[in-house]
């Protein structure tokens, strides 16, 4: 039986994403709290020792550090039967939902959340473009979910998992009333809320949290 | 045989990396010209009609349409058996580098360059926050790609042509001049470039061009 310890911190929805699938997986795991807000992550020693690309999560399966939260996320689905795709069409759409949700959905959201929510004055112009992606990007996500269930048919995967991340903190750390504004995105998350197990990030991620400035 | 139909806009990096891969695999494609300039992607028939991410490109193979980049890159290394892994370690490596590709330097080098290049009085403060990005994951890359002749080892994979798309156009568009600033990551790019059947963005990605403001 494999034994993890997971290095995040607890506003990191990629954290997060790891966390609930090992915790819907039925593992569990040593959380090691890290302290991304005293630059523990950005510092020389952490890239050299720990991760080059400078990121969390770090997870380590029985000692082996694993970096990139998606190819872990997959790597597990893997292991555990649970989460994956069923056949090879099923695994080009995992892999195409888990991609846009890095670098749209995930990737803008977390920058815009994390400077509007955790930073002192963040710069209005910087927000305004991030923000007007995120809108975007959410709108791409409803028109999907209102068509099924899960992001690519009725069972949920990785690739919900991946883009829920960061749609999961409260309301006053992103400023998006999803409940309001992206219904169908709400009914979504709601649905992965309701999977045997499922616990919101702040449980599952315990410990010191940053300052949070609005 | 799987004939291809390959959606571009010439100065799409993304474009360009399956245009590079289907090459060096051999294979010809036919290219379909988009007016992204004009708009076209953006519309609410093109959401409808040929991809709802609202993205570009799309790759017909025998009609068929496919998006998302990074998983057609993996789907044609698995079907030419080239530029792939070669057991799951390796594939593990590949999918790390294609998601840090596309959510850190490939996502912040096209908006960065995009912005700075092909539109009108790009908003100073903006350009600033993404340029202190695409800085650091330079340095990232460079400082792999220093200790190996390529991103996970002695060969070429999708993950090297995924790294090297955005950075394979004109040092005017994009204002980094690898060469000076980081000599690993041009050294690097000169062994991709030296790959049988190699060729630059513009010449296989033909067309009309975007208006350059720089």
């Amino acid at each position: 039986m494999t034994t993890y310890r997971l290095h995040y911190f607890p506003e990191s929805g990629n954290s997060y994403k790891l966390a609930l699938m090992l915790t819907l997986c039925g593992q569990s795991f040593e959380p090691v709290w890290t302290d991304f807000g005293g630059g523990v992550t950005r510092t020389a020693e952490w890239r050299a020792s720990v991760n080059p690309m400078g990121e969390i999560p770090v997870l380590e399966e029985d000692g082996v550090r694993l970096t990139q939260t998606a190819p872990i996320l997959l790597r597990l689905a893997k292991r555990y039967g649970q989460f994956g795709a069923a056949n090879e069409q099923e695994q080009f759409e995992v892999l195409r939902w888990l991609f846009w949700d890095n670098q749209k959905l995930s990737g803008f959201m977390a920058t815009y959340r994390y400077r509007r929510a955790f930073t002192p004055s963040p710069d209005a112009k910087v927000q305004d473009f991030l923000r007007k992606r995120v809108d975007d990007f959410l709108g791409i996500l409803a028109g999907e979910v209102a068509q099924r269930p899960f992001i690519i048919g009725d069972r949920p995967t990785v690739a919900d998992l991946s883009l829920c991340g960061y749609l999961s903190f409260p309301v006053e750390e992103s400023g998006y009333d999803l409940a309001a504004r992206f219904p169908d995105v709400h009914a979504w998350l709601q649905r992965i809320a309701a999977l045997p197990g499922w616990k919101p990030p702040y449980e599952l991620l315990p410990g010191p949290r940053l300052k949070r400035y609005v």
